[in-house]
């Protein structure tokens, strides 16, 4: 694997879910594997789980860690060719990811997408200069429309918690103040797709998720219809991608609460607005596994780096 | 010890010390102990001294510091109770705390007083959630009223420059133009309580600290009689306990002159306005040990980690 | 070696030049002589390249690396001697660099000139400061008017590169929006001086730097006059000397072009605003070094850093 920026680069999916199960029981089994070798951390946005999994998977592998909070600590870095750059920003991406490959052997970046400009966002300009202008692997800590360390994540925690051998998975869209990304519900997807799992998808009319990537998953569009014999409830909001980057609805109706959840295991990326998202009683049941997901970020990113560094 | 919250964590405090002073001489005794462990260090304020001894404590001790600035690096937290989240933040308290216990084998925190709601800060809310909703040992790096590495340090340091059995140390509060928490000189007190000193203090009237840490305390409000035959001389200023949070005073009668010192030893716990707190001549003067106190910081959060650690 | 402020430093440069490149085939050769020793970067402004491959210099030997951005991370510092700390500084030198020292064996200081007050910027007060109050050795990660580490790297990568015994080196100016530091030409000159190379300088008038700095060096103003036959042409823009601080100039007459360019190598310190500093035909170009210098950083701060470590 030279690169981990999507669900689709890791080309054996069921196997690298067993491979990180193993390696979460023995986490420390290829701690000289990254011995003198560098992972720079590159942060666009805030981020608590993944910069500490990361680091960890990272320190767990022997790696030095380096992180960086781009605007805060280093220059603001432009992304478009050709340009004069007489502007605010005052280093080109084609040098800023050149030299930082100098510095370190494996890069991770975090960029989110602006919301407001579908065209750019679907280019993913960040994470495909860094993938075309660095000379070392790109691991994709989140980008404009994809989480795929969260979803290789959530594939791993589905396996440990099945209690059958083809479990029903649904994903629901939920309510939130604020319009978030789609990157990890886009994850989600190809991730679930990738499995054998029975897997829908609910959300509000106007909520679909970019054609592309829903592909064959079945949308059904009442909540209620959807969750009827989940085994497990993944519920995560987005913004309208058709009336792109658009917050549509906020009123609570598709919050998911302890009645609708039944018996079925509850799954979020985090962070999540309780009360708004999920109803407490959800999140301080036995039935929620966030705290195993945030668990399970560390071996999924320690997989990437593992599977990275072999190929060095 | 399965956390360190405050000075009354330690259970024998004299035994501590002198643990502490082994560990000064010797600091790479213990190097393996913190091999392949984890210290997250989250900062909600400004920290120096605190920031860079306790990660070359876990240095020392093997140990692998993650550094995080909670505001500007991840999530606005919310700490209270069965809210509903639609405001300006963004994770619970429940979720943070369980999700870097899942990375980090011991947390260490700094969360500073509002000063404006003596009732919530009294509460230590932030501190507390983080001892009940995080599955690791917590360590206290300064919290809304108490900075027990600070009176540990503090206690070092007078055992190491003490000429006499029973030396007698005054705490007198000081001049500043910022109102300042009551954490430093809290722990300072309780420090000295657990020790065989000959303990005062002195502030203005309206100064006096929470009833309930001066205990049995002598208060002297003479700044001169107080510091009468000092053999050290611990200055520090904080905002008025009773009328919560107010500077009531700014001028400079009660700063520390050379001339008050005498021949006593001068402290302070860092960072200090000079001219304002004391005068230029003190810090400038072998009385000042403030230098070593802030070496000890390193040996006081070794000693901190080391116990937590071999308790895991 | 016990500090490394200014290019001078350095006794032997050709030597160290020749040590630095020897260390870059083996890296980790000396990867044992930092073992528990900590490096503390503290930067008072942005950086990248610093920032990464000081921090890689110090793995490379086996330190362990702190960062600390100063005005975020912790209190507001005071410069000045003997004021009433009234203001908004909280924290003297005096103590911030004694305190430093108890936890870093070697302190690394970023910290850029006003560009409005020329004579305090000659004083360096913040660099100096920092060698005066503190214990251990100081490397200057970028002064006011000195860039040490970059000039040692740049006088690598022009004898990594040359092709003839004595190459002809070009420092011309180019143009900016922005005021810039004299630092990075003040070092690079400072280098060039002590090399066995035919060295020039071009700028426009009302753009010489410190004649204490230039000494003999040729300056020529007409830059196509100066780039005949070069074999180096290092691109820099920087605010003028005299007018202190202003910039003098923006149109594009001055930028570096292919065509100026010809056959002679590039090279920048980076960042570089291209376009304006320089087209991107040259940057994209075979004859651009801008990289490799990035790489080199890495190992003049590893010299640097070792020889410091040699010695303490």
């Amino acid at each position: 694997m030279k690169k981990y920026t999507n669900i689709s680069d890791i080309k054996n999916f069921p196997k690298a879910i067993q491979e990180a199960i193993q390696l979460k029981k023995n986490p420390l089994e290829f701690s000289a594997l990254g011995k003198h070798k560098t992972l720079g951390l590159l942060f666009f946005n805030s981020s608590l789980r993944t910069r500490l999994s990361t680091q960890k998977a990272a320190l767990n592998l022997g790696m030095n860690p380096i992180v960086m909070n781009v605007s805060g600590d280093a220059w603001g870095i432009e992304f478009e060719d050709g340009t004069v750059m007489n502007g605010s920003t005052a280093e080109h991406i084609k040098e800023a990811a050149a030299v930082v490959s100098q510095y370190c052997d494996v890069i991770a970046v975090r960029a989110f997408p602006t919301l407001t400009d579908k065209e750019k966002d679907e280019t993913e300009q960040v994470l495909k200069s860094f993938v075309k202008y660095a000379s070392v692997p790109i691991v994709n800590m989140e980008s404009a429309t994809a989480h795929p360390l969260q979803g290789f994540t959530d594939a791993i925690t589905i396996t440990e918690h099945k209690k059958n051998n083809k479990p029903k998975v649904v994903l629901s869209w939920a309510p939130h103040t604020k319009a978030l990304p789609h990157a990890v519900a886009n994850s989600f997807v190809n991730a679930m797709q990738n499995m054998d799992v029975d897997f829908v998808m609910t959300h509000p009319k106007g909520y679909d998720l970019n054609p592309e990537i829903v592909g064959n998953t079945p949308v059904i569009y009442n909540q209620a219809d959807a969750l009827k014999d989940a085994d497990f409830v993944y519920a995560k909001n987005w913004s309208s991608y058709s009336d792109y980057g658009k917050v549509l609805k906020t009123d609570s109706d598709w919050m998911i609460t302890k009645e609708k959840l039944g018996d079925a295991k509850f799954m979020h990326c985090l962070p999540v607005r309780r009360n708004v998202v999920v109803e407490d009683a959800v999140l301080d049941s036995e039935n929620s596994l966030v705290i195993q997901q945030a668990n399970n970020r560390t071996f999924a990113a320690q997989w990437v780096l593992k599977t990275i560094l072999s190929n060095l």
